[in-house]
C-alpha cells in the first residue's frame, strides 16, 4: 500500500540508525528520522538526499522523495508526538517504527542517581512505549505494519554494572513481547534484535562517497546489521521471526 | 550480628507481604513494615504485635522487639529515604530487605496512558532500586546481607496486555541479576523469587487465631511462599539461589 | 570459493527439506539431499532436476549440476559416513549443512519404551552430531561454511507427553551452542532456528509446475521458512545470528 | 504415609549424592543407594549405618533402618530395573527419588567419538528416564511424590568443548519439565536444580566422625546443596518450585 512506504527511525546516529535508515530507503521507503540532537541528524539526511538524488531514474526511484528528518525527545510525550506528527504530515502514515533509541551509564547501583536510572530507562524503553503508541492506530487500520526494537546483550543479561542499561532493555523486550502477542494476529510484525556485541560507529563523515571499508573483526558492521532488520521486515506473515541475536563470528557468547 | 537482625518488607499487604513478615519475625527478626497506605499496615502489625507478646519467654523470645510500621512511598525517594531512616533509627541496621510492592493495569499498549506506563514500572522496578540503594552500605560494610525481590509470570514472559506489568518486572529481574553479579561476591545475596500463579490473599483479618484454612489449590498459599523466602535466605553463601520458580501444583506453566 | 558451492540437507520430505533445497538451489548451490526413505527424495530430487533444466542458461545456470539424493540413515554412523561420501565424491566438499531430521512420538513418560526414547532421540540430535562431524573438516580447512539446525517450539519448552521430542531438541540446541562457540570464530557459521508452529507440507505433488497457493495462516509456509535459513547463511561474518524464530503470525506463544 | 518413606539416589558418589543421602536420612527416610562402582557406593553406606546407629533412640530413629546400597548402572534397562526392585523389595515403595549420575567428556565436537556422545548422553539423560519409568506407577497411585534431577550449568549453556555435557544436560531440563507438566496435577513434585559451579568433594574418608571443615569459597558445599534439595522436597503443593540454581557466592554466572 503506497500510503504506508514509510520508516521511521528513533535514535539516529552514525551507527545504526543511519545503516537502518539507508537499508530501508534502498529498498524503496520514504524515510523519517528523529534524534534529540540536530547535529545526530544532519549528517544522516544529508547523505540520504545525495544518494536519492543519484537515484533518481534508477530503481531506487521509489526513494526519490526526500528524508525529513526531526528533532524531538522521544521520551517526552509532547516533543515526540510533534515529531511523529510532523513526519505523518510530510511523508504520509508510518508503515514501519525502527526504535532504536538507547542510553548506558556504567556503574554499580550505588553510583547511580535515581534521576539517572530513571532517565536511562526512558530513553531504552519509555521512548519505545511513546513512538509505538503513535504509530500502532494507522497500522492496525491498515492491519498491516512493522515495529523493530534494537535490543542488546544486556536485553537478556543483567551485568554487573549494567543496570542503567539491562533495566530499560529487559523492560524494552518485555514491551515488544507484549506487543508482538497483542498485535501480531492483527497484522501488525514486532520483532525485536538482540546486537549482542558493539557496533562499529564510522568516525569519519557520512557522505555519498562513503567506503564501508573493513570493519573491525571484533565488531558488528551496522549496515549488517540493517540487513537484518530489512529481511525481518519483508517476512511473509506466514513465517514471522519475534526475536534474532546477531553478534560479530569472533564474538564470545 | 546482632545489629542487622533486622527484616525489612517494602509493599505490604494482607498476602505475601505478611506472610514474609510473620516468617522472618517467627525466625528470630525485628520487622519493619512499609507500605503506602496505613489500611495495609495496621492490621499486619497488629498480628505482628500480639504474636510477638505470646511468644515472650519463648523460643520466639528474639522477637520480643514490637515491629515498626511506616507510611512510605517507595517510589518517591524523599518519602522512602524517610520510611528507611526511622526503621533503622528505631530497629537498627538492616540486615533483609524483601522488596514486595508490585501494580498492575490490565490493558493493550493502545490503552495506557504514558503516566500510567510509567507509574506501575516505578513500583514495580524503581522502587526497588531506591530500597537497595539505602540498605546496601550497611550490608556492604558487614559483608552481610540478604534482598529478596518478589518477581511474577510477568517477569519472564511478556504477555498481551500485560506490559505494565512484564516492563517493571522484566526490569527488576535485571536489577536483581546486576546486583547479583556486583554484590554477592561482597557477601550480599540477592535473590529474585518467580511467583507463577496467584496469591490467595485472606480476606478476614489477620489475627493471632488466624487459622490458615485451606487455601484453593490453584493459588498459592502466602506462608508457603515465605518459608522458600527464609530457605533462601538461610542458604550458607557456599550455595546461593538467584532465581527459584514457585507456583501450585495444579499450575499450568 | 567455487568447491564449497554444496548444500546438503539431511532429512528431506516435502515440506521444509525440500524448500530449503529448492532455496539454496535457487542460490546457486549444487544440492546434496539424504532421506532415510526414496519415496522422500524422489519427488523434491525430480522438481529440483526440473527447475535446473529449465534455468540452465539463466540466471540460475549456476544451478546446472543435477542434485544428488542419496538414502541414507542418519542415525547410523556408518550409514550416513557413506552417503555424506557418496554426495562430496559427486558434488564436491560440502559448504552448507541443513539437519533437518525429527522425530517425534506423542505420549507421557510412562507410554514410551526405553527404544523408543533413545530412537526419537537419535534423530532429534545424535544424527546432527553425525552429520556434523562430516563436514566441520572441510569447513575448518577453507576457513568457511554453514550449519544450520531446525529446532521447534521443543526446543525451549518441555510440554507434557512432549518428551520424545523436547529430549532431541533441546540437546540439539545444546550440540548447536557449543558448536556456535567452538567454530565461530574459526569461520563456520552455526546457526539453530526455532520453528515455532506447523509447517504446512503440500500434500499435492511437488511439481515444477507447482503453485505454492494460500497457506493456512495458522500454519508455516516452508518456502517462507527457507528464505530465513537462506537470508541466515548469507550475513556477513559481522553480523551473525545464533538463533531466530519463526512463526505464523496468528500464532500463540 | 510410611510405606513411602523411602528415598533412593541414583548415581551415588562422595560429593552430592552421599550429602542427599545424609541429608534425606536425617529427615527420617529409609535411604536406597545406587551406583555403577561398588567403591562409590561403600563408604556412603557405612557412613550412614554409623549415623543410623548413633540415632537409635534419639529423633532420628526413623533412621533406624539401614540403607540399602546397590550396585546397578543406570544406562542400562536391565540392570537399573534390577537395581530398583531390589531397594523396593528391602525398603519398601520409593517416595523420593534423586537422579544424581553425569558424566563430562572434555572436547570438541571432531574430538568426541560417537560411542561417547551417546555414553555421555545416556548417563546425563537416558538413565534418568528409566529410572522415572520405575517409580512414577506407585507414586502416581499414592498421588505422592518426589523426583529431583541434578542439573548443571551446561543445563541451560552449551558452553564450546561442552557438547558431551551439555546435550545429556539439557535434553534432562526437557525431560524434567515434561514430566512436571505432566505429573505435577497429580501430586508428584518435579524438580531440575541447576548446580552452576564445582562441588567440593570431601577426598578424605566419609565417617561418621566426618568434619565438614572449610570448604574452599569457590566451590559449593554438597551438604549445602543438599539442604535445599531438602527443601524443595518439603515445599507444600501450594508452593513447588520446579528449578532454582545454586552457587557459590563468589561464582562469576
Amino acid at each position: 500500500m503506497e500510503s504506508s512506504n514509510v520508516a521511521v527511525v528513533v535514535g539516529v546516529g552514525p551507527g545504526l540508525g543511519a545503516a537502518v535508515a539507508r537499508r530501508f530507503a534502498a529498498g524503496g521507503y520514504k524515510i523519517g528520522l528523529i534524534a534529540r540532537r540536530e547535529e545526530s541528524l544532519a549528517p544522516v539526511a544529508e547523505e540520504l538526499r545525495s544518494r536519492g538524488a543519484t537515484a533518481v531514474g534508477s530503481a531506487l526511484s521509489a526513494m526519490a522523495t526526500m528524508p525529513h528528518a526531526v528533532v524531538a525527545d522521544a521520551t517526552d510525550p509532547a516533543s515526540l508526538a510533534a515529531g511523529i506528527k510532523e513526519i505523518t504530515t510530510k511523508l504520509g502514515p508510518i508503515g514501519v517504527l525502527v526504535y532504536n533509541a538507547g542510553s548506558y551509564q556504567p556503574g554499580g547501583v550505588l553510583e547511580l542517581t535515581p534521576e539517572a536510572f530513571e532517565a536511562n530507562w526512558k530513553i531504552n524503553c519509555f521512548g519505545a512505549f511513546l513512538a509505538a503508541q503513535h504509530v500502532l492506530p494507522s497500522m492496525l487500520a491498515r492491519r498491516h505494519g512493522t515495529i523493530l526494537f534494537s535490543g542488546a546483550t544486556a536485553s537478556r543479561r543483567g551485568s554487573a554494572r549494567f543496570s542503567s542499561l539491562a533495566v530499560g532493555k529487559f523492560g524494552l523486550r518485555a514491551l515488544a513481547q507484549s506487543m508482538a502477542r497483542e498485535y501480531a494476529p492483527q497484522g501488525v510484525h514486532v520483532a525485536h534484535i538482540v546486537i549482542d556485541g558493539q557496533i562499529a560507529t564510522p568516525r569519519a563523515s557520512l557522505t555519498a562517497s562513503r567506503a564501508p571499508g573493513p570493519v573491525s573483526p571484533t565488531m558488528l558492521d551496522p549496515d549488517a546489521i540493517a540487513e537484518t532488520y530489512f529481511h525481518i521486515h519483508s517476512q511473509p506473515e506466514s513465517a514471522w521471526t519475534f526475536e534474532t541475536d546477531l553478534r560479530p563470528s569472533v564474538e564470545t557468547f
